[in-house]
């Protein structure tokens, strides 16, 4: 047996999960939900698959595992829901691709987890943005939106990582990653928005397992952790 | 609001599986699944990919669904879980590659989804097997994977189809199809396995959603046809 065998999984999460994703018969009916963000969302979906709700076009990841469960348990709500997550990406190059990749979809939902590559490429690939770069770009990205879909609302997720993966550089500061995700949390109460606390629902599972377990290389959850996150997502979700 | 309104998604299956998805902490722990079949099993896995617990090696069908899921509320049982679905196959065809894609894996539960491509295919393909044919290889298939693995416990789906999806051709008899629904059901008695009822479980689906909902082609299952598999999936996985 494992670290933490007295502790329950639902203590991962603030309260009981299962309870709080079953939501109620034809919850947000019709709505079209737009998963966005970098490789943790794209997950390796067929980018030439554009058509909502195709296993291929949601991916192996998290907002695949969500698509299927949201189709599955909820048939009554008939929710549209896409995938335009892009490997590598920061916000800055979602603002570039904004116009095809969101906003002509007309999403009622757009789901954002973005981040890791903007403190993560400052070691990798010569990034020379900041944690300031990273809020202006956010809440620019953010207001575009609103513009364009008044009604819109955002379910924003915490940037995370597991100190321990095996792809987290030597010079990674817990306390300067803790800023962005910072940014996002206060972004999201800025924007009346839903935050998904990401970093503490995987600190919580080190409870339970290792990191090789939800994440191996400290970035990309593996099937375990794409688990966790959807259990998250869901509860946020909820109160849309 | 769809037909069947009044039904909840529970009535889809023969008992509530929100209670029958929670197994002990540490069930079967450490035990190595595989999961095997056609297309729909495959789900555009990436082949190159042969390691246990990746997203990429799960693919985007229910067999992902329930890796992720598994290894996510499970953390303690430390599942190995595999997939070596491939698209197109006919129970002959798994034969074929049987060493390799089972044996060598030394799984300990071996679910196997196949049969449909057995009836499709002698429209499509020319193919010439009989419910015979099918029957006869099922057996040998499992009569050789006990010899090589005494205490192995199978988990048989059955192959289903819905009759009004796209690719349906005109002269699929359900009659005919059903007796190759019964020698899964059968074989799975014999050898003392779990039997999971597919074409039930998509049979009561129709009740709450159409066709276009859970499976477009009639074969080949959305995310949320791919939902309603590992629902009933774990049903009969709690009893293995």
């Amino acid at each position: 047996m494992a670290v933490g065998a007295s502790l329950g999984l639902s203590d991962v999460f603030t309260s009981s999960f299962d309870e709080l994703d079953t939501l109620p018969e034809g919850f947000l009916e019709g709505k079209t939900i737009l998963f966005q963000g970098d490789s943790i969302t794209d997950a390796g979906r067929k980018r030439d698959v554009e058509g909502a709700n195709l296993p291929t076009a949601l991916g192996y990841g998290y907002a695949g595992y969500l698509g299927t469960f949201l189709m599955g348990k909820y048939p009554f709500s008939q929710f549209q829901i896409f995938n335009r997550g892009v490997s590598g990406h920061k916000v800055f190059q979602l603002a570039d691709r904004w116009e095809e990749d969101c906003i002509s979809l007309q999403p009622d939902i757009v789901s954002i987890l973005i981040g890791v590559n903007d403190y993560w490429h400052t070691f990798t690939h010569g990034y020379e943005g900041t944690v300031e770069t990273f809020e202006n770009d956010l809440r620019t990205l953010l207001h575009i939106t609103q513009k364009a879909l008044p009604s819109v609302k955002f379910i924003l997720g915490e940037p995370f990582f597991l100190p321990k993966g095996y792809a987290i550089p030597e010079q990674w500061d817990a306390d300067i990653f803790k800023q962005y995700q910072e940014v996002v949390r206060v972004t999201a109460i800025d924007f009346d928005s839903i935050f998904i606390p990401y970093q503490s629902v995987f600190d919580k599972a080190l409870k339970l397992a290792r990191t090789e377990h939800w994440c191996p290389d400290g970035v990309h959850p593996s099937p375990g952790g794409n688990y966790l996150m959807a259990k998250a997502w869901l509860k946020g979700f909820g109160r849309v």
